[in-house]
């Protein structure tokens, strides 16, 4: 099976610079999008949208380390032991986060966020508006465990 | 800049093999995870989420001929001139896509999903559960031509 190539095209400024597994409003981002990888124009109508996603890589991770099977959220035995692909853990294969953040400010390739779980230092692969079109449809159902697990996030 | 290595972790089996813009509710789709890239448990407990987010390749886009700045979404020049960033389509820096779509089923390494708009042979970079506490917070909004857009898209 063929792997792919991966160019980061920007990185994230953040306030924090650990991974730290909560109270994530507490910190402020920009993204700082690579000027060989993006024209200025790039982000062009970006601030039309409140929200975007972004693709990024928990580049901190051993990437020999991650778990391909299952274990319990957090390490917390009081969640079940699920799937990797079922939570939204950092040691994953391909190591790819993924957060909706609100807009706060878009100048030519410098992107003012809230709302990124990203430390310091963590590769941009991608940015997406968040279009309602592409919202989940129908109604959204998850685990007690997830919510549990989400209290004190942000 | 360093660049990462992505291995796809599965493929899309779609009765679409064309990359066609609208209509996507018409297409069934399974994922088949790799046994080389993950265990079975690496889906326990996907079933109890309605909802995943599947992050993708759009393989079939020359690399070499993305979009680095702005274009009319779909060649329309009845919507405005965007920054590649701020619309989701597929030629793109490092043609990465990413749908919400439902659980039908889960067996071991295989997914039923619908509303996954990836054709036949898509590799899957990574696959997660759509949590409550990771949607946009806070109202979404988005330009005009973007809620056209998506009119007949699935």
């Amino acid at each position: 099976m063929s792997s792919f190539t991966i160019q980061p095209i920007g990185f994230v400024r953040s306030s924090r610079d650990a991974a730290i597994d909560d109270d994530w409003d507490a910190v402020t981002a920009l993204i700082e999008l690579d000027a060989e990888q993006l024209q200025p124009d790039a982000t062009q109508g970006l601030a039309d949208f409140s929200h975007i996603e972004v693709v990024f890589l928990f580049d901190r991770v051993d990437a020999a380390a991650v778990c391909r099977g299952s274990r319990h959220p957090r390490g917390n035995t009081a969640w079940p032991q699920v799937g990797i692909l079922a939570q939204r853990a950092k040691d994953r294969p391909n190591r790819v986060g993924l957060t909706t953040c609100r807009v706060q400010r878009v100048d030519g390739l410098r992107i003012e966020v809230s709302g990124l779980d990203a430390i310091e230092g963590t590769p941009v692969i991608d940015i997406k508006p968040v279009m309602a079109g592409f919202a989940a449809r129908g109604e959204v159902s998850e685990p007690a465990w997830a919510a549990e697990l989400m209290a004190g996030y942000w």
